[in-house]
């Protein structure tokens, strides 16, 4: 029905995650029957980000600057690191705001099935960075799944054993949730991290 | 937080329907993080697309091409036209399976606050295309909505007064709801049920 370039459209809009075909097909027309410049902005910074952004040479998140703004920032405290798998992950940390130290962003976990292995973490980059900058303290802060935990345990043995302070950030019930909606794996560590008032 | 490249690329993003800041987020960390084949993929599409896609010298559909499938396949009856608002209503006409005339898209409705009026509808090429063609019989089918419905009644009168037999799509279509959305049982009888205007 519709011609090649429009259906190439519609399939290449399906890389975009959660997007079907139906809304793919809704986009691509919408883009080209009202939206020629919002679609060409699109193209422009599709390209430029593939062409220009990479890892910062401090914490290896995402940027096209050699430094990100968190690792150019002199007033972060350089001696604490706080090691996640994605930069989505920092910004969670960062709407906190109560860390004061640095990031290291892996960028993914352990996962030998998809040929994830330490190297393409960036764990020996992570320890000239624990090195370099004399880390004291390392929070992980990977994610509560298999691969996450498997991750949080390997980067542990590797900088305990340069006896740097390592923990895990806790889990537990989250702040303003009922305790009927969490489920048990959570709440059976909830228990085991309680702290006496 | 992310470095300009990102954050641009996060604000075009939204010009997508349907794509909020945080959905905007994590498409453009996904694309960046394991998707650079897809997104170099869809850059190369957009651009493509709004370099060649242009208008059906015939109906006026999207199309990169002289002549959209439809107007060019010998087997449709040019004397019976059928008038909708978008591409992707003429998919959903189509897939009732039931009308074997031609379309004319309008890629919209009137809409004089947008400066939407008859020539930006193309209704002066439509008198082009009723003459060339010999249209006998035309079933307009925009959309139940008040801007379908004056879109409707404009076309209506153009046409009556050139001796067309003309008639509106049925009410088997919601009222307020929109083409694309109907299923094509439902529309196949709206075409059946359609009223002599
Ligand atoms: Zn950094
Ligand atoms: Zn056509």
């Amino acid at each position: 029905m519709f011609s090649p370039l429009i259906k190439e459209l519609i399939e290449s809009l399906r890389c975009l995650p959660g997007v079907g075909p139906k809304s793919a097909q809704k986009m691509a027309l919408y883009l080209l029957e009202r939206e020629h410049k919002g679609a060409d902005r699109l193209a422009g910074a599709l390209r430029e980000a593939l062409d220009k952004v990479g890892r910062c040479s401090g914490c290896r998140t995402l940027t096209e600057e050699t430094e990100c703004s968190i690792c150019a920032d002199p007033e972060r405290d350089a001696t604490r690191l706080c090691i996640v798998e994605t930069p989505a992950d920092v910004l969670a940390i960062e709407s906190a705001g109560t860390f004061d130290g640095r990031y290291f962003v892996l960028l993914g976990h352990l996962s030998p099935i998809d040929g994830i292995g330490p190297e393409e973490l960036g764990l020996d980059h992570l320890d000239n960075v624990v090195l370099h900058n004399q880390v004291e303290e390392a929070i992980i802060a990977t994610n509560s799944t298999v691969e996450g935990e498997a991750t949080c345990h390997y980067i542990a043995e590797q900088l305990k054993s340069k006896n740097i302070n390592v923990s895990r950030i806790a889990h537990g019930v989250p702040m303003g949730g009922e305790l009927e909606y969490v489920d048990g794996n959570t709440l059976a560590l909830a228990l085991e991290g309680r702290k006496t008032l």
